[in-house]
């Protein structure tokens, strides 16, 4: 092991990122990033649905628009056996080697999409996130959250969409109240951002989150 | 509803097929399929994993031999997947609409491979089963049965091997053991084919089986 004078660089930390479409999380990863190689913290950078060779294939299945509707439990399984490779191949292994781990979008997700989104049973997505994740969960949360509408006038910029952006404003509602509903549940998980706010604005809120968790603060 | 003198006609029952590697499913399920014509009994014939456009690319991806371990907990849940999709999209419609469905494997395949030879809990199985399908059961399981030396050198004559047929034969012993488990388990659902036999008995034993499926006794 490599000397290091932040003690924290050694005790790898599992980091989400979650928010709905348009939130800016691309450009806020990115920023955390900068963050973390600026007080020398060795982390990995990765994504859900996918994170893995076999993960990213189950993703573009996921995303890609088809004529075939889907069943929401089809959805739901695929959105975990991914989860189940990238935790078990990609996360668990970083996080023992004493890596911080950044993750765009992690099971969080699933609740507010499958299950605030598509209104799936939670108890459902409970079951699941117990199978495949134990009592493993993130250590921190940081919930980008803007109104639905300003998010969705931001990603409709983007381009094409794919199978969930093509979702109706109320899906993407019903997302965002699940992400806050989830964060007043479990304030010491959950960093909330405001994204309205200018990008400056929005990254000194960032940058104080990051300064508290690697501090070992809770929320 | 057009007449039909075979009352059965109009009650689809669902009939799934399972067995090792190199036990004859194909040659036998062609000859169900031409004998459930002769009965001008109305089905449809299908498979698992796959069955549906994006259940049949989750195929694709569970069978394609893979650099990456892929976690246990992944496959379990992208098989379950692909049957989920496979139950709402194909299955039930086609029974509801007074159709036989002729499965080339089920749930009994996810014991036996993941269960029986991947050494994964039952239980975890069980209670996939129990989500994605409720109460849902194939009506009669046709279980093709024998030694796996006897199948295994069978298969090897076929060519390239997929995901599972690179499996050890302890591997497909585990698969065997669990199909006749569930066989003995449940004996009203079983029906036992001795596949060693010559082709001709063995398609005598099946048809003696239908008979009795088509004429409501139960095994």
């Amino acid at each position: 092991m490599t000397k290091n004078t932040n003690p924290s660089a050694h005790v790898g930390r599992f980091l989400t990122v979650e928010g709905v479409e348009g939130v800016g999380k691309t450009t806020n990863i990115d920023f955390i990033s900068g963050w973390l190689e600026g007080q020398g913290i060795p982390y990995i950078h990765t994504r859900e649905p996918g994170g893995t060779p076999l993960a990213e294939e189950i993703r573009e299945l996921l995303l890609a628009p088809r004529k075939e509707q889907v069943a929401p439990t089809a959805e739901l399984l695929m959105m975990f056996a991914a989860r189940a490779q990238h935790v078990e191949q990609v996360i668990k292994p970083a996080l023992a080697d004493g890596k911080w781990v950044l993750c765009d979008r992690f099971t969080d997700a699933t609740y507010a999409y499958q299950g605030g989104g598509r209104k799936m049973d939670f108890n459902k997505i409970a079951q699941l996130e117990s199978m495949v994740q134990g009592e493993f969960r993130p250590d921190a949360v940081i919930l980008l959250d803007l109104p639905v509408a300003v998010g969705l006038a931001r990603a409709a910029k983007r381009g094409a969409l794919d199978r969930f952006e093509q979702e109706a404003e109320s899906f993407f509602q019903g997302v965002r109240d699940t992400y806050l509903a989830r964060a007043k549940e479990s304030p010491s998980r959950y960093w909330l951002v405001d994204a309205e706010k200018s990008l400056d604005n929005v990254q000194d809120q960032i940058a104080h989150i990051l300064n508290k968790i690697v501090s070992g603060q809770v929320g």
